[in-house]
């Protein structure tokens, strides 16, 4: 296997986009990418764009109007994970020596749906009932809460700092800081969760470089190596299931560690799919940051906070950056290269070294059936 | 590069399925190739769905209820390509070693959308002012009349050929052979094209087993090896196209007879892109089985027949079989196997050893641009 980079970034700013399509997100982030790099397209081998809602060809409706034009482009998707399948995907092909540079987009516009909660589609008899994600969230904070005695203020806790985080990062949806009290007195959704408990549906689009040892050199730009690309689907069956234990998040994490030999102790930052407060507690225990049953008094100490232990969505997570499906899991690899290469701006994680993304979609089957993907950057080369 | 094999394939009998949802044909056909071959779930590496309109997380849906849950897994788009693409990138993956098994369906079901042409998208001015396939091709069509000499006759002789061909084949959506007669009188659709001279709208679906030797020997199913794979985009330019010359194919063939080392002339059999007539012409001439501007004289000559110098479309082609878009490039992949390994029944060709595979969709920005895929498989492995 070959070493794999991520040698530049770029992010459409999250927010309501009305006026742009899903094709003008995109452009906008991979035509950014491009100067920014100064990478020709023609030097691209293959494109790779994640995306649920954008249509038929979106790949080659955005590679194209940015000049990369007759290579091979896919469109890929994987619900809320559908960002990392499409950098898996590339991440494999560079891993493998297929490639020497895939260009990667992350795209969603939710905006042309008008509103509503996700998934969108009835196909389902559980959606079509009532178990949107608010519903599923929520039957899992309640139990969580349940199991370890943690209050609403410690979801609470969790939108409090990242919308802190958020409002430092010009590329967030929701750049407002927020009091507990604003939180608490938001509207309510799905108890226990009031509206600042819940991530917004988003506009938005992220856009990587990933490549091999030798393009990166050659091109000389701030690179960050990829350790590990995990994608994996849920397990499903209809017997008992543990609505506060992620296990889709536990495999794929164990297997990024694996492959990467660095441990839970090692990340300096993680960006998590805190698409409800309560999942940064979820997953943060099931990536091993905080034991199980005491991630939310990991956020009550400032164990996560952007100078604590490990900082959780410096960026601001779902809650405050947003979270247009596809562009998710893209945008959180995009900041993670930001905070190694040492240019996050008010947001920088100071010392950051190594970093762990992950992104969970789905649960239509269950509780997390769907799929999950996980990426550990290193700043080291 | 790790040799890739094809070790079975299973296809849900295209038509029209209004009774079965996309995941149901989906089913359908991996739960049939999982039996045919013996593979037990557990032992697949990773699964690629192809499908247009399948849906979020049709791949999940899909293939979890077959067993195979908790692996790595992931739906393709890329228009008519989309099966094309998804058998790519898993061959892709054996082939860097990646994955020994891999599941690719193909699957779409069009009766959900009650009916009319494709694109079904308006997103584009194009299709919103009437340039939609049936058009685009048409005008494909006279063009290669004008500059051929070829006759509307010559058309015709493709789907008698094809319904012909078809009809032997009981995965077929038309299976009634067709006169010229036929043809001629069925109901105007875009002139110069009759309604047979245009491929239907279809539901189904097909899988097939891809494997490393090791894989496959230890399975001891049928194996034909899988020589090339290859997947381009058109190349978007607003000057003079020419219309009578599908250079998306072209690029891709040539990339494909290099991989292999295999040429033209060694073909035994082509299935190939007929969503109408004139695009057996324009594909077999780029495919370089017939000197450009001749193919009309080599389906006239029987070139083209079961018993021909080439069989092209021996499974009844998209004229016949149908065109369930993400079903169908894996479905000639399937076809393909039968005949490589001698299964065919009363499609036979006698003697076959090597088979091309090719779809190519989209178009939407202009003739050919959109995505081609090529497989090119042989007896020998």
């Amino acid at each position: 296997m070959t070493n794999v980079y991520v040698a530049g970034a770029a992010v459409h700013p999250f927010g309501k986009h009305k006026d742009m399509t899903t094709t003008d997100l995109g452009v906008s982030a991979a035509a950014m990418l491009l100067a920014e790099t100064g990478v020709s397209p023609e030097s691209i081998d293959a494109g790779f764009v994640g995306s649920v809602y954008g249509g038929s060809l979106v790949a080659q409706r955005i590679l194209q109007r940015v000049g990369v034009s007759g290579q091979p482009v896919f469109t890929i998707e994987n619900a809320c994970a559908s960002g990392g399948s499409a950098v898996h995907l590339g991440w494999q092909a560079i891993a493998a020596g297929t490639y020497d540079a895939v260009l990667v987009v992350g795209v969603e516009s939710l905006s042309q749906f008008g509103g509503g909660t996700l998934p969108l589609s009835t196909a389902d008899i559980e959606i079509d009932q009532g178990v949107v994600m608010p519903a599923t969230y929520a039957m899992r904070a309640q139990r969580y809460l349940y199991e370890t005695g943690a209050t609403v203020s410690d979801l609470t806790n969790v939108s409090v700092k990242n919308r802190g985080n958020g409002s430092l990062n010009p590329r967030a949806h929701l750049r407002t800081a927020v009091t507990s009290a604003e939180v608490d007195e938001s509207r309510p959704i799905a108890d226990p969760f009031r509206l600042f408990h819940c991530c917004p549906n988003s506009d938005g689009a992220a856009a990587i470089l990933l490549c091999s040892e030798d393009f990166a050199k050659q091109l000389g730009t701030p690179a960050v190596r990829m350790r590990a690309s995990v994608v994996l689907s849920g397990q499903f069956h209809t017997s008992f299931r543990d609505m506060t234990w992620p296990d889709i998040t536990e495999r794929a994490v164990s297997a990024a560690y694996k492959m990467s030999g660095i441990a839970p102790t090692d990340l300096d930052i993680v960006e998590l799919h805190d698409a409800f407060a309560v999942a940064e507690f979820l997953h943060a225990e099931a990536i091993g940051i905080a034991e199980r049953g005491t991630a939310y008094r990991a956020v009550a100490n400032g164990d996560f906070a952007l100078d604590g232990r490990v900082a959780v969505s410096p960026s601001g997570g779902l809650l405050s950056r947003g979270h247009p499906l596809g562009a998710t899991g893209v945008s959180q690899i995009a900041e993670s290269y930001w905070q190694l290469i040492g240019e996050a701006g008010p947001l920088q994680v100071a010392g950051a070294q190594v970093a762990l993304t992950h992104t969970t979609g789905g649960g239509i089957f269950g509780v997390d059936n769907g799929a999950c993907s996980v990426h550990i950057l290193t700043a080291e080369i």
